[in-house]
């Protein structure tokens, strides 16, 4: 199992990941409190450009000498389906009516520009030291990975079905993250259809405990010390939490957001590609509900974000959550407002109470 | 947490119930076997008359003196929609025609069938000195609970929600199983939208352990130690495992059901509504594909359920997997084809090794 010599190799106390959530989630506050207390903090880095990373991870270092790792995006393929654009836009722009304003979107991402960026991301990590990496939307090519290992960096991947987590451990990968259909946020969905990437952890853990050597990761609805323990128990040797810590006072996170966490319930939450192209869980809203019956008809990841960017901008800058992405896992009735290292600590509490009222 | 108080209640000694799968799964043999091994045995009593009921019931006390529970589906409402069923006849004749057959189904249901056999269900039980009951489906009239548990039955409800397991309680049931979104065969969900009534367990069951005060059982994707035990540091006070026991021997799944089962990866099930009009978890065979995109146009159950019937037959008898219903869970890889009671007493050996494993 070697459960305490990972955690030795990644440098931290607790077997606590902060999901790394990009859009400005991961502050330098949050990153650098959940490693201060002894977790590992997470940069989401997806929609970072690389001056903008390496500026983040010079602000966390005067904040921490603890390590912290940073999430990538692997590099997607860009459709430009135009047909599809023309229809999104259609569907969108009664949507931006409400909101006020014309759907008039930003430029489409080119891929010489997404390609170009995760190099530089990559550069980036390594020129700035970062220990700790980790992946999402697929498995970087070979050389990537190599490169990444001989620098001594520790690489994570991101799997949704036991099969996904073997390929990451083909590839090389030191750890694997297992999102569970629970998990908030954009599916890590790549070798298996969408559809077929949505299996619930108590399913997913022991199955691909059976299946992979590397160190599993536990991701999705887990949130307090229950849920690490039951993870554990499962075959994790760790867990990533990412509502958990959306809803901290350090977090980045819209107000609206969080608010819409905390007053949520457990059946809240849909999964939708509305937003982005790509299935991803958030608490069901008027602008998932206006778009269903659509959803398969919009350009793919990441278009389809690009022609809603505007949108979701509008909303968050009107305080409006019907039209946000308003990502969460299925357990919002868990979620506490805390401090990141607050909540580090009590789920590690959490965690030892559990065993203990076990025992008795 | 009152655990060992539930099991005393059912008269049990370990918290695992093999789950009431309707449909033939549930043989006496089955049942009697789980139930002298010391879980609970289930009779899936769905689909049959209450003259089959009354005959299994019989037949299982010759083989244990154990108690042994049965299984309800709570009367549905009938919507006979003709254009709906229509679409459907012509949607399931090109399927039929493949397996060299013409779909003339069977006589529809009626709603006074369907009720005036819930209510001889329930005399059988009471005739029959029954002590366990549990419903799936909804949850049944105040009188009929009063009345069973006048006569001491011990009535266990389903939800997929906290909210559904909340309803649950307060309608005095005396225990509630929450079914995860892993679970194979038919979800319970009865309050929720069917796509909200989809919360993986890692969720819902501490979700459910903070709003509900009656013991919870945990179903969905457990099939050994370690989902026993993490089901209970989460929260549940006993597990429910469907596919698990399916594949057992005693169990009267036909052997191309069990093979499949035993041949899948945890990414092999789907949910879908075509078989019955209700969602339902299996394996995706060829049935499911040709009528995806075609789902919501079906009639609801139990309508569909009876359109489907000739072609899920057909198709058992020739053996066929192609067209056959069959129900999974998430976790297929974990499948052992062992007799019931080794399974109940390796689960339970499991459980008390990951217990000592953990405290190391």
């Amino acid at each position: 199992m070697k459960k305490g010599h990972f955690l030795k190799q990644m440098g931290i106390d607790y077997p606590i990941i902060q999901a790394p959530m990009a859009g400005g989630v991961t502050t330098n506050e949050l990153v650098a409190a959940v490693s201060n207390a002894g977790g590992l903090g997470m940069v989401g880095a997806g929609y970072l450009n690389p001056s903008q990373l390496s500026e983040q991870i010079l602000s966390i270092r005067e904040m921490t000498d603890k390590p912290f790792g940073v999430n990538l995006f692997v590099a997607s393929t860009v459709h430009i389906d135009q047909k599809r654009i023309n229809r999104s836009q259609k569907l969108l722009s009664p949507l931006a009516e409400q909101l006020g304003i014309e759907n008039n979107s930003a430029p489409l991402p080119s891929q010489e520009e997404i390609d170009s960026t995760f190099r530089q991301h990559i550069d980036v990590l390594l020129k700035k030291g970062v220990r700790i990496c980790s992946f999402t939307f697929g498995i970087p090519e070979a050389e990537v990975i190599q490169k990444l290992k001989t620098e001594g960096v520790f690489v994570i991947g991101t799997a949704t079905t036991v099969e996904e987590a073997s390929l990451n451990e083909k590839a090389g990968m030191d750890a694997v993250v297992l999102q569970g259909s629970e998990a908030g946020g954009h599916r890590g969905t790549f070798a298996a259809a969408p559809e077929k990437g949505q299996v619930g952890l108590m399913s997913l853990i022991p199955q691909a405990a059976d299946k992979v050597g590397i160190p599993l990761i536990a991701s999705g609805g887990i949130m307090d010390g229950r849920g690490l323990l039951a993870a554990k128990i499962l075959g994790a040797s760790a867990v990533q939490m990412g509502s958990a810590f959306l809803v901290c006072n350090e977090s980045g996170a819209h107000t609206v957001h969080k608010d819409a966490i905390l007053q949520a319930c457990d059946d809240g939450t849909i999964l939708t590609r509305s937003f982005s192209g790509k299935l991803a869980r958030g608490i069901n809203n008027v602008f998932i509900q206006s778009l269903k019956g659509y959803e398969e008809e919009f350009p793919e990841f990441p278009v389809q974000n690009t022609l809603t960017s505007k949108i979701r901008k509008t909303a968050s800058l009107q305080q409006n959550p019907d039209y946000m992405s308003l990502w969460s896992g299925q357990s919002p009735l868990l979620a506490r407002p805390l401090s990141a290292s607050d909540l580090v600590l009590k789920v590690m509490e959490e965690a030892k109470i559990a065993e203990r009222d076990w025992m008795k």
